[in-house]
């Protein structure tokens, strides 16, 4: 849509800065803003204040490359979270994926990606010499792998088994198999394949 | 869906803003709110301050209480408009829809809303004195009454008649009838019966 020249610069600005984000278009760019506007002065202020901050103090936290508004983690800085165990996973959005489950208190590597020759990604551009000076730093036993299934990931956990290998720490994939909840029929056959030779032990339960 | 405990409040308070906006909820933020932290710093401090200018600058029109970057918007301080017709709408974002068609180069008057004693909105909740100040302060020779074609649009329109009759000025509305590129027989029978009792002479053109 062709967008005639607005009564008010800041508006069409405001609507520029929001069609950016993915999944917005001008139109609900311009209901947003009208929104935001409709709220008042303090609201918008709060509003634009809060990614003026983000910009100026968010970092990546030194130990484990998650976001972080100090230069440790909360995560990281977590004396009651298990030191032991490392999860390591591609992006920050995995982390959070992972602690919404409320079943891992151990502390996480963010890589960054993983590696991708066709989209020339390199061991070198993900974050895993730092994962391997923590081998040496921190008192950890057990590194989980949790990257996607995909031919990447699985490259990158490859990669990672043997760069890990010399060190003396147990190394764990997330488990594979049928969702909690899917019907076996509209289960891919490769899941499910996987799922009958790791098969594991009936625990009854309620 | 329940959010675990973030790692940076920061990012926590940026998904805060973004889900309060009409459409968006926690995951949608969360994905608008990582996209705008991986463009990085200037983005997020252009993104913000965007609207912290919009909320400390914009402003209602003292002419036509659209809004406006200056005490006077660019609509009403624009000499090459047609400063005899004012087409008087509910809301700013009227003024975009006919703005959009490219068809009307008079003025505007922004109302506020339209009569509604359902939802408490009285002609004194209105911006209807200043339209009647600017009949006695402009050389104005018609008035359009662009409202919504509602119970309340109609209430509206006669009150607004009643109230503009005194003066020397022609008051005229949106024509109504079939949409361009409708088919007849999926127009409601209302608007259907008005076009034909408003039926317009007919115009050979290409």
């Amino acid at each position: 849509m062709n967008h005639a020249k607005n009564s008010s610069i800041l508006l069409d600005k405001a609507i520029e800065e929001l069609s950016q984000l993915p999944g917005i278009g001008k139109q609900t760019a311009l209901r947003l803003a009208l929104h935001l506007l409709k709220k008042g002065e303090k609201t918008l202020t709060k509003f634009g204040q809060t990614f003026v901050d983000m910009g100026a103090n968010i970092q990546k936290c030194k130990v484990c490359q998650n976001i972080s508004d100090t230069e440790v983690c909360s995560i990281c800085s977590d004396d009651e979270r298990d030191g032991t165990t490392i999860c390591v996973v591609e992006n920050i959005r995995d982390v959070l994926s992972i602690e919404n489950t409320h079943q891992f208190s151990g502390k996480y590597h963010v890589l960054g990606g993983t590696i991708s020759p066709m989209d020339g990604i390199g061991p070198n551009d993900l974050e895993i010499e730092s994962l391997l000076d923590r081998l040496t730093e921190e008192p950890i036993k057990e590194i989980i792998l949790a990257l996607s299934t995909t031919m990447e990931g699985d490259t990158t956990n490859f990669y990672l088994y043997k760069k890990i290998q010399p060190y003396d720490v147990k190394l764990s994939v997330l488990a594979r198999g049928v969702s909690i909840g899917d019907e076996l029929y509209y289960t891919d056959s490769i899941t499910l394949g996987k799922s009958i030779v790791n098969r594991s032990p009936f625990t009854p339960s309620l």
